[in-house]
């Protein structure tokens, strides 16, 4: 058993315990990262990296067979699930080599390989091998994929992001759990690239939309292309020969038993603390077994751990877990003197087609936070004009305003690059900036950006800040 | 002949003529508006509108032939020149419909059709049917392409972009004169389509990009699908049965003569202000017949007249028009109390592919403004992981930021999403914000605003102002 005594120790090499090394290391060069995995981030390995390549498959595949509406014809599009999944690990192995080799820059001893539990609040088993004492812990432990009971049956038929991207080849069926932002985007990626998918949603959730308008047309949107009932009642799931057999009421077939290739489960992440043995730690847990932390120090109470990432459960997001990793390895470093640091505007992007971009407050806070009032602007991609010319004239964009101030509060969208338009407008939110200054702003043509000028005017109109639009065409340009 | 005594008379019914009206209308009642041609706007016309759709189906044809990168396979791409153009003319005559209708709703004794000329400083002569006393006038006479003597031989075999658009099939070959936004847009849409494209262009100018090294790239990659000499030494082009044949230096074959369906003239436009008798308006004209007018008033010297435009030979931009167009219409309503009016930030996008988007002040500029100095930062695209993701990972994108006050001046971007990208920037320019507060912004992951990202920590590295990235994957995360 070897014995380390370090300044800051950090549970996790992904995302999170990278970004906490790197910034304890400005002022410490006694650390230790331990990682009980592989290296590679989940974002790199099995998340963000691999969905979005498999995404651009499909929507290539979508696109070539769209291509007649503008006179370009592609005879005959086939998808080659081999090739297509040889790329998806391809490439996500050439960004999972980068994070290694990020990893391999950092000082042997200063490294650790093995499941890390807590002995006492300042030290750490690494195994069989090791023990670390601690002036200082980051807990960065990530997530891992949730599944419920009722899925267990499917056994060697059931897929989680973390398998899905292995298959040699495609399957032919796919019954999809999960109606969120991974279930959709999956789902919708194999549909196109000719996989046969039900995707089941429970509670009426869609993708985490919070704005009713704009939930209820994306369901719409998305059972245009393949089975989604958001509100699924399952009753059985059963393990059958070279598939899983699925018991469910067909929204409009009724009660049905059907056969799929797969399950693929995307029913949620956990956070990884319950195998850290973290009540050892001195930490006052909650019934989930979760310590309580600060989102602006990223401090548990006043003790010298930090929880950042997924394990923070807290947004499941790289940008943000790369955030709450800096700010965990900054205090970690300065400990005692642990201060706030300021945290981004929020903005969550799901890479569906259309996609959907969810950015600063929505509508139950705007209520919560705005006694004098709000106001809400909307637009219709359907006859936006540069929609209309790409074809891809589908969604719609609701912006949200604070009555008396003028103030931009926030959006949600569905509709063509949201993945841009998101950023403008998170960015609006973080400026603080009024409906009326944004209107001031810069609006080519054509552009997407049009339609959410539409939107910001119809909202100022409805703020009483600004005048209706009466035309349209006179006052911003044909097609905007 | 008819007389009228109006306070407003305007003189063009396109994006700034139906600003200027819809503005003054707010004031007064007492208008005319007076247009020569066909109602609908150049944009919707001949511009903006037609050639955003010829691009839409030459990318669905370009991307359809690239899917084999992801594992999809087009057996076929085949581009039916006739549908091709027919959706161009339909959705093209959609949006003009809507000028049209707009048109339609102002009255009809605000409205006259005809050729306007001076008669005095307060008269106009409307072809041989009306004279129009006004006490205040704009001018938004617009613009028309403008030919060198050099092509005129190509007689029935010369395009330009009035005519471009009316061809039943699409030609064979096209030599293309000029090499600027709507040159290189044609071109290269034309190509991916199928039609055998040369552009020359002059003086070594590539779409109007200011920054030498953005230049020489979009150079060398348009190069890679089509042949492009920005320089180029053209002898003769002589009209030869039923295409036209262009004596040209080839960059690596020496003098060549080669023979082409059409020849499309791209070689710049010139503002409508040479026949409406402008001498007789009592204002200053310079050697070029221009009056002088003030960009934040769109005021003539001291005069009642209001130049608005593409005859302004400002910014041929619908953007800036319809802003020029609003301007002079308040002026023109509340003259003699004429005040300036805020611009807005400067955005020129070009939708070529990769796109290209140019921001605030050019480098030209900024060393002129900058006694401090000033810094740049970049990024290039070829391993940012959104656009690999993508197959998109083509170009780069420099950022100018002020030495001493850290404050984000302007940007040149040859890439993916450059549309988006540039409003971004845009923004920022116009919000006077600093490198450093852009950096404190949300940037998601994986998404091509992270290479931006990349390129604003570059540029605050290089203004003394923040760290140099010493572990990209490790601070940004994995394919930032």
């Amino acid at each position: 058993m070897q014995e380390f005594n370090v300044d800051v120790a950090i549970l996790g090499a992904g995302t999170a315990g990278l970004g906490a090394y790197h910034q304890a290391s400005k002022t410490t060069d006694s650390l230790m990262l331990i990682e009980s995995g592989p290296y590679g981030t989940t974002c790199a390995r099995v998340g963000c990296m691999p969905s979005k390549l498999l995404i651009a498959a499909a929507d290539a595949a979508h696109e070539a067979r769209h291509a007649k509406m503008f006179g370009v014809h592609a005879a005959d599009v086939t998808v080659d699930g081999r090739e297509v999944l040889d790329r998806v690990r391809r490439e996500r192995d050439r960004f999972v080599s980068f994070v290694v080799n990020s990893v391999k820059h950092i000082p042997d001893n200063q490294r650790l390989k093995g499941q890390a539990r807590f002995l006492g609040p300042n030290s750490l088993r690494v195994d069989g091998h090791s023990v670390v004492h601690a002036q200082r812990i980051v807990i960065a432990t990530g997530s891992r994929s949730y599944i419920p009971e009722m899925l267990l049956p499917a056994a060697d038929r059931l897929l989680v992001n973390e398998t899905l991207f292995e298959l040699p080849q495609l399957p032919r069926s796919v019954a999809v759990f999960g109606a969120g932002a991974i279930g959709l985007e999956l789902g919708q990626a194999l549909s196109r690239l000719g996989v046969d998918v039900k995707v089941f949603g429970r509670s009426g959730a869609v993708a985490g939309i919070a704005d009713d308008e704009i939930r209820v047309l994306a369901g719409q949107l998305f059972n245009e292309e393949f089975y989604l009932d958001p509100d699924a009642a399952v009753s059985a799931v059963v393990h059958a020969g070279t598939g899983v057999e699925v018991t469910y009421v067909h929204r409009s077939r009724g009660e049905l038993t059907e056969r799929f290739d797969y399950i693929l489960a995307a029913t949620g992440r956990r956070p990884n603390i319950d195998d850290i043995d973290l009540e050892k730690s001195g930490l006052t847990l909650d019934k989930r077994g979760m310590p309580d932390h600060d989102s602006q120090t990223m401090q548990c109470g006043n003790s010298h751990i930090f929880l950042a990432g997924d394990a923070s459960a807290e947004i499941p997001l790289l940008h943000e877990a790369s955030d709450e990793g800096h700010i965990a390895g900054i205090n970690a470093g300065r400990y005692p003197d642990v201060q706030p640091e300021r945290r981004r505007a929020p903005l969550a992007i799901v890479f569906t087609s259309p996609q959907i971009a969810t950015v600063g407050l929505g509508l139950d806070q705007i209520k919560a936070r705005c006694p004098q009032g709000y106001g809400v602007g909307s637009v219709s991609f359907e006859n936006q004009g540069r929609s209309r010319v790409l074809g891809k004239n589908k969604g719609e964009l609701r912006v949200y305003g604070e009555y008396g101030t003028d103030l931009f509060l926030g959006a949600e969208m569905f509709g063509p690059a949201a993945e841009h338009v998101g950023h403008l407008l998170a960015w609006a939110v973080q400026s603080r900036m009024t409906v009326t200054r944004m209107l001031e702003m810069p609006f080519y043509h054509p552009v997407i950006e049009e339609g959410v000028r539409t939107a910001l005017r119809d909202l100022n109109h409805n703020l009483d800040e600004g005048p209706e639009i009466t035309d349209s065409c006179m006052e911003c340009g044909p097609g905007a």
